[in-house]
């Protein structure tokens, strides 16, 4: 079974938010009635860290961003729309970005260096930068150090629930807390692809430091989920650490293991919430393939399976199909002998080796019946393993993304 | 407009037979009604040529049959079961398959290394091979020479009409014809992905030069298509070339580019109309990319796009929303100018360079509206081009997948 349990443990469901933050959310204009426009402030100088998407076609905000990371040593605010996403805008793009920051920098009294931008929505279309600016200048009036609610509701496109979540815990005396908060649904592809993810801490970490832990655990959270396969312009993941706790990550520490497990935790949980809330998704499929060559094989196999249209609408209709699992890790590039391979959904074996099949299609068509499905792929020919999370193919997905922008 | 005309130029509605080739098809008993088994027998020992799955997990029929390739210089027959793929089905497949081309030989007389096999339908399940034996005495019966709709219709799965054509050509003041008959249907990958191909020709040709010739003209046709990215274990296509019209095909001669020109035209007949055909479609694409680097950079291009359900859902709903092709171009790995990208569909200019947008989201959806779209890629950045095919993806598509085995 799907251990949900062990996903959420330490991970308060009434989220708590770390010391010295605010945030808060507002409608400006840009959608027709909901909020659309956040604003995440650090009351001291935090150490930033950020990953970006990997597409070579890339947002205004996201240039923006990946300077603003590079030009100072401490950052205070990220100001974030939704419902338009200010890619392929070109220089018009690229100066409304700038403004969005410049904007944000006056009203809160900082450096314009210190405010990171992202944007999520409709590509090519140019911004309501006046609506924006205007929001922008009354944002501050809701912005709330107790609860994030509006802000993580702000940056919602098509997703169907808030993303947030916390875990609070204690290195060296002092009371440490990660809240993260995400927007996704849709185009979620290994590479970043549409998804907002926010991390904010009252830890204090040196920025170089801070930057490892993030881009490795968004490599094995954020960078494991595949809804669809298409890697989005506007993908970024942002973290600010202000220290405001007391306590410190010392590298190689006890409290450094801590911090990076608790982190990884919150990681985890936006990233199956992503899953989750697929764009017409109705099962949560986690994909753990073992016993290949190397951990890089694993993954290769996991993502091709996870990326699979044949195994996902399977899935949805409740068919244990290993048929096409099994042609599925055949075309993903990697070396294994298929007479060694094993299936094992939700506990039920559904392919022994040597092609052995012990149920009968109806008894195995039973394992899929849960909305948690765990899919265990053994190639019994080494010692790599990796874990992919998905979600099923419905009528619902094509549906939502036929009538997009209408 | 997708020129409809150019494909079929040449290509008469009502197939022609090549002479000295006979074909059948029966219901032997795999399938609960419908036709499931096809012989194609050549009356004069033919050269043939191949081209098999890439997937790492290979059907038997595949296995045997590339072995067939190189036991014989020439071949006589292909024997072929749809409704169950033979494939992961171990030893005991491995035997079903020798034993379907020894029986056919015995039948036919000829040697059992002259003899194809090829099976397609699902996977993991062992063959009724009894049936089929049965099944492989009596097909002889039915053989014709003049009319081979039986043996197109008892190779189809999911297909929902049958797909054959011909070309009829002199040659040396001799009329040569190819025939030309596939099945498709879903998992239609670059990498011939379940489909079947067979091809008979009254020409001959020497063996060698046929199979360059199969295979440059199967990577410009079969594999250029693609329906939802699925390769699958069965999938290969078959020529046999027999010499009874009297004309030879010698390389570099005025003859060999006419053939080839004939081949190529007869090939990508059968892969558009699998394509017309992919499952839940209801818009046949052809994606041209221009202006990139090199060839390469353009295939692969055009095959990200052909791939990317954002792009296949947004043209099903008639929805020109061009930021997916772009970002689809953007995560396909080649180096590109995206503000000197140009999109063209149907004629419309949707996308001009430096992200300029001439047409209203109305205007612009009315490219869509037609069966064929003709989607052209402009990266304005050197001289490759390629062109692909795929279909939308509709609801239908997770319909028919989600209930496939039920």
């Amino acid at each position: 079974m799907f251990k949900e349990k062990e996903i959420t443990d330490n991970i308060t469901s009434s989220v708590k938010v770390p010391l010295g933050f605010k945030a808060g959310g507002i409608h400006c204009g840009i959608k027709k009635f909901k909020k659309d426009l956040a604003l995440i402030v650090s009351e001291l100088p935090a150490k930033a860290a950020a990953v970006f998407t990997l597409n070579k076609v890339q947002a205004a905000p996201v240039l923006v961003s990946k300077m603003v990371l590079g030009k100072s040593r401490s950052h205070r605010a990220i100001i974030i729309n939704s419902g338009n996403a200010n890619a392929c805008t070109g220089t018009r793009g690229h100066i409304d970005a700038v403004r969005m920051i410049n904007e944000t920098a006056d009203e809160l009294g900082v450096s314009a260096d210190e405010v990171f931008v992202a944007s999520t929505g409709v590509i090519g279309e140019t911004l309501p930068i006046d609506k924006i600016i205007s929001g922008i200048r009354s944002i501050n009036n809701s912005l709330s150090g107790v609860d994030f609610t509006s802000a993580v509701e702000a940056i919602m496109t098509t997703d169907t629930f808030a993303k947030s979540c916390s875990s609070t815990f204690i290195i060296d005396g002092e009371e440490v807390t990660i809240f993260g908060m995400a927007k996704g649904s849709g185009m979620i592809h290994p590479n970043m692809a549409t998804m907002l993810g926010f991390v904010m801490t009252d830890a204090g970490i040196n920025k170089s430091v801070f930057q490892t832990l993030l881009k490795d655990t968004t490599d094995r959270t954020f960078n494991r989920i595949i809804v669809d396969g298409d890697t989005s312009t506007n993908d970024l993941v942002i973290g600010l650490a202000n220290g405001a706790s007391g306590a410190s990550i010392i590298p190689q520490s006890e409290s450094y293991q801590l911090f990076e497990e608790k982190l990884f935790g919150v990681l985890k949980k936006l990233a199956l919430d992503i899953v989750r809330d697929g764009e017409g998704a109705t099962k949560l499929i986690e994909i753990k393939v073992e016993g290949s060559k190397s951990d890089d094989d694993a993954v290769k196999a996991a993502r091709t399976v996870a990326l699979s249209p044949l195994v996902k609408t399977a899935i949805h209709g409740e068919d244990a199909n290993w048929g096409r699992i099994i042609a599925a890790v055949g075309y993903s590039g990697i070396e294994f002998d298929p007479a060694k391979f094993e299936i094992i959904i939700n506990g039920f074996p559904i392919l022994n080796q040597n092609y052995l099949v012990t149920l009968s299609n109806e008894e195995a068509n039973k394992s899929l019946k849960s909305e948690n499905i765990e899919l265990v792929i053994n190639l019994n020919g080494g010692e790599g393993t990796a874990t992919c999370w998905t979600c099923d193919f419905s009528e619902e997905y094509v549906k939502i993304n036929g009538s997009y922008r209408t």
